[in-house]
């Protein structure tokens, strides 16, 4: 934690903050509360903390981002309802929304790409998935990285997975999305040499238990090298991703 | 019920049955206390009764597997120990054991196949999984029809399956059968336009629930026109396919 | 894949599709962004892709089957909401909506019946699961078959049953519909000799598990022959019926 | 709990007990350490404590079977292994051990029954549900009761339940025993007028889940009437349906 | 099935039916298009069929209700919403309506008790478990008995239980209703000698899965003669007690 | 019981009672036809009974809620509705009622604290999980208690945990509230010496499962010392850990 | 962590200790390479590691148990197969082996009753629950603690509980062994104004499901006051037991 | 797959295949008959093909061990029995067996480090654990990798995660392995900002489930980077951590 405390008595020594305000800054979080923001998460772990919408009211997530915000650091939201991303748009006119993905990114004028030459790709099984996936592109573009996009690829006609093959395999890290049966990863990931993120969706129906059966056959998996992430969690998975790409 | 009937009633004229004996076949299934061998089956359905063999002690098995040997049928036993299967050859010394799909099949002289253009293919996931293929394949020896195995094309390594599918597409109806995350019937499904019979196994370990997943995945196809037994249930997919045969 | 290509070539050598259409309509799919639509399904399987209605937009649903009726194929809509109904029928006059359903079915004027003999019998154990059947009798109406009903005919008022076993039997394939405890398909399948789909639909309470009990109860049936599809899939039991047919 | 006190204190009245003997048994229960012996149940609820032998040792059940014999008493012992069988037929000569149902019962000279015109009928879907049907059976023999069994009359084959309608409708209690789908009951149900106990077995493989499929299919059953108790629970539908007779 | 031809042939004879009407009674059944109304349970089974109110449209009710009534007969449906509850009373409006136990009872001028001197006890643990108890007793009055109602006695104030143990004693079958861990059945049956039928209610939360946790502990149970019936299947326990009042 | 009793009498020997008011209050409760409120219960444990607002009207909590405070005791509803809020706080405006906790608390003039010198911790793992932290906060003060609170410590920045570990350390009992992984009573339980009641929430997504993860998680702990109450079950967790106070 | 380096520093400067073994010690652990044992676990919390003897050979066991004797500690072993145990005692004559509770005690001479006027009641539901409730108690002595066992006390025999009813009531904390239905908390947890830890057991068939009916069940209990540990976890309860009376 | 074709071609061109064994080798699997040997994966994916040892007969793996070997790879097998190593150790003397890990390992000269300067850190949180973190430390090897290990570091004694952590925080890809309540991902991963793959083990009893606890517990991490493999996967989480130093 040591970059942390560094970086907070440079900004005392330099007049930056009185000695109250370093004081209260050491302690890592500010507190609202109903929350503790973690103002050391970037130092930390490269990366500030991000807001996980949901069960929290517009308010309280417009509170946290706008906290975020001032601290000039990139800001994502996640999960978030029409009626939050209403209430933060208001109070951060430059928060971009996006409204499939249910996210709300903010990137201060220092954002910049952290690696320029490796990407991630992020297939998508089916049209009912992209949600999940525009949710994982969305916070790969929040950590500093590229992505590719790869829609409604079934393995029920396959053909469309092998028609792009090509730029599919010149991937650095894949995250592949899927709902119903999940056997995208399994074939994908036979073809491949690269880590690949499996990430089950909650689209399907009767059998399919919510998501259940597509994390099931994710973990059970017969191609080497893929690891999986809980239903519907595009976030983890870019997030992950970004990490994979910085190793 | 009709065509039993006739069939009793005609050997009785015949001279083959006494008045006894015709009134006593005419209930339909002859009563050995712990079981009720339904004689009538193969007039109501085209088929023998099988003996499920778990469960039965051999004794229970080699009864009733000589009894309807002395009828003249074609015998089907399933999921026999080898215990079960010596106590059988030793009675019926022409009755033919397959130790690894765990079967016991004795053909009668009267035996011919009941179509000799037509074939189902029975394809394979893994190494583990040919018992259940196996017993698929025997039942459809006794029921009469003619099948080709292709062993060993998992989903992870789809080049295999490309290089056989010329012979798959050229099959009539299909089995396969898949353990672990049972997506291989998605990936075949999507290739072809005949009946696929899904059969998951249990063979995997850990979130494979015995079976549960391959299952689920199976039930939950993108692919359409697939159809689902229970799990390592290869009897029921050979008997299946057999009667599609016919229609 | 070969007939599809020999079927885009032979237009472009007939003038009906330029060199560049040609080449675009080689890929095999129509690109629309959201969607990826399998032109060449119809090649490949002997029958255009089918229109998962649920978890898209009015206008997504509307627009895929737009597209697919520009190419005089019969197209089929399934799960589809009033709304979307009404939006699709707005754009295509000659659909035909059934609300029971929810289905959505255009046939274009080369639509025929491919098999005028051989037809499909769909029984329905209860009054709630005769949406399940609809589906299922429209998607065989879809794929140029024909189909009988036979609804409410519980296992508990089995004399229902045997009133109308004749006609059953005359019949050269089954789908058996039902909810509660799913015993339908093991009593007919124990008095047929045809292949017999069980279909397990939602209707029930308490521990039915919104149909899991039913789907157990047919996986596990001791009636041979029987094989499975997804809770409430009307449209794979309709489908794999066909299929059968065709054998 | 009065006629037990009054039992006690006549004994004690006419001399058959110590002024000790008599306080001690007014207690209710002997106390072996292990385990607390309901000497009072035959007065509380007409019928003496039932040794439920699994997880008990050998030498535990005979403690306790030999004091219930010397209290002249009817004693039954289930689940109780050949080990188990041995000590307690050394010590208690009287005492018939039925290995199939995993049952001992004693009935001491004033065993009479109690109800000879009324009688339960034990319905068995399969040869391996046999055990089950036994151990109720005997529990209904060790409560003065008569029953009458239907063995091996599966769903699958209905014609064989139609061959014994006539007997099955005359039984005034009905216990069905079936595992698989356990379909039986409802079938059953559907054509009779009396109280119908369902008892789920083991019996099955895959997705049976070890009688789970069967107790769902039961506790759903549409048929009116039936009335379920735990997986393998001969000894449970033996004792309820005992007390249905004598309402 | 005699009972009910020989009711027809009587009714034709005496011309109370035509010819035709009589051919057409004798098929047992109305067809309904969407239902077939089983005119012969009653002299089937000795109690009218009962409308499940449960996914059925109110016209629906309406129709098969009035259909029973112009039949003379004692109807009964269940799980009725308010508007299928005004749906029926406009057409019948001597139908009675339980709004707790979302029942309708019809009682035609013939209604009388079958039985006068026995008792059905229901019991009930919790405020919440009470719709459940209706529906059980609505249903005992439907078929001619009597029960008498004990409620809010949950085995956490066990001391309510003994305040009332002596009229529950005098009961001929007990029902006991209970959500939560559903302990109730278990104390009760440990102090009753009567047949004691536990239905579980879906009253709980979190762990309590909707009734699984109160279902299970009652299958489990250690007190001898309980049996159990579906989640809130109140209906189901008032008809299984009132075949046993008949035993 | 005995204490009640007494106190009965006392109040009839003082005149605050007249014979008739003495001989009803002796039955223990007091019977409102949907409830048997439990007059004796401070008497039995030390607190008078808690109303569970869930499925109860306003009408019905109102009624109760009334009827407590009449007898001058400290009066506890807890998942009370907004309505039931109003309901109450209209016929008793000294009742508290708190949103987020869902609790409604009245202390009547007699009210005062049972303990000063010790005190119970309630750590919160995430935002989302106040609302059950709340129920066990107002429950702790019903009971006449002191807490103190830690909101906001999820295991995922432990520096957060540290930064309060003394407080934590200075509380004789835990409460430890935690939805997700719920993996905070495993971190927290290794770092004291107190008594640990876990709190699974339904705080999450996905595999959660409704809270059955943290509920898991929580059972499996390998901190000694934890014990675990239903999913978000914060009443039941301030009421043992009161209890644990006063051993 | 002070009183542990304290401890250490002060054995230093008394020449007990060279300066490397401080250094040593000061890190809080001894590695023996498969596992690190805790030494400062008494200190941190009061009582040292206990070897959880499950999935552990006969020699770590053994290697564990020793060093911890060495250094004049309680030492507790559970989950100790017969090997285990003779390994244990040869080496350590002083080990007290419970072979129905599967445990192994030493006490130094330094052992001593942390409190003698309070006491923990360990009741048991059935015989079969006795080894679970053995390893509470052989825990509550290595903790210091004195308690009292109530053996086979079911809720279907509720005379046998209020027959020791007053012991039970004098306890200062109870624990609360069941199988089967686990019900026995509900009803004591109603009688008794005490903290309750429930501990669930795997005792009993069928949907007991190995314990999961009496988990649920007890997580359901509506008596107040009772949490619960993981299945046949006789230790947890002791040891959480053991800190409620340190309070 | 283009450098496989080139890497043949070569071959043969170089007269090292000829033409026959050219043609063969293009087909890129070895057929065994009960599988197809894999011979093509190294080139498309980097690692020689994986034997898993559970389910096949120790000829079989020996067999398919020895083919691998013949071919100058690094062989790895998992899952082997004593019995199947050894067999493969007869055959392949220099094949190296770790029996904790239950693998054989075989590296052909050419063997050689593929990255020096990155490591894996393999975490391990109980001793019952090391065998999967086994699995995972010898395919890192097989794969080409360093690792270092940190053992029986659970999170109910976080000093002594905190007293590596330094060392933890080098690794540039992390693995950890965990049973019981799976916690020690999410406190790992909020200390760390690097790849970390979290490893469900089947350590644990009760409601553990087998690791089912484990798994969903990592699965819902509130910590950000985490992904998942199947219970007991040591070996995928090896391979999928060596694919993540590589990218």
């Amino acid at each position: 934690m040591d970059s942390f405390t560094k970086h907070i008595l440079t900004q005392f020594q330099e007049g930056v903050l009185s000695i109250d305000q370093a004081e209260e800054k050491l302690k890592g979080f500010t507190d609202y509360g109903f929350a503790k923001v973690d103002d050391a998460r970037e130092f930390r772990q490269g990366f500030p903390e991000v807001i996980f919408g949901a069960n929290k009211t517009p308010e309280q997530i417009a509170g946290i981002f706008n906290h975020l915000v001032t601290q000039n650091q990139t800001v994502l939201a996640t999960r978030v309802t029409p009626e939050a991303a209403t209430e933060v748009c208001g109070l951060v006119p430059e928060a971009k929304h996006d409204p499939a993905g249910k996210t709300l990114l903010y990137k201060p004028d220092t954002y910049h790409l952290k690696n320029q030459t490796k990407k991630i790709g992020v297939i998508c099984a089916g049209t009912s998935d992209i949600p999940v996936a525009r949710e994982a592109e969305v916070t790969i573009e929040a950590m500093g990285h590229v992505c590719e996009s790869f829609y409604d690829i079934g393995v029920a006609g396959i053909h469309r997975l092998f028609a792009q093959l090509e730029e599919i395999q010149s991937c650095d890290v894949l995250i592949v999305v899927a709902g119903m049966e999940g056997a995208l990863p399994s074939v994908v990931g036979g073809l491949v040499s690269v880590p690949l993120i499996a990430v089950p969706t909650s689209v399907g129906y009767g059998t399919h238990l919510n998501g259940i059966t597509s994390l099931l056959s994710m973990l059970n998996t017969c191609a080497s090298g893929v690891t999986v992430v809980n239903i519907d969690n595009g976030f983890g998975a870019g997030y992950a991703a970004s990490l994979m790409l910085r190793v």
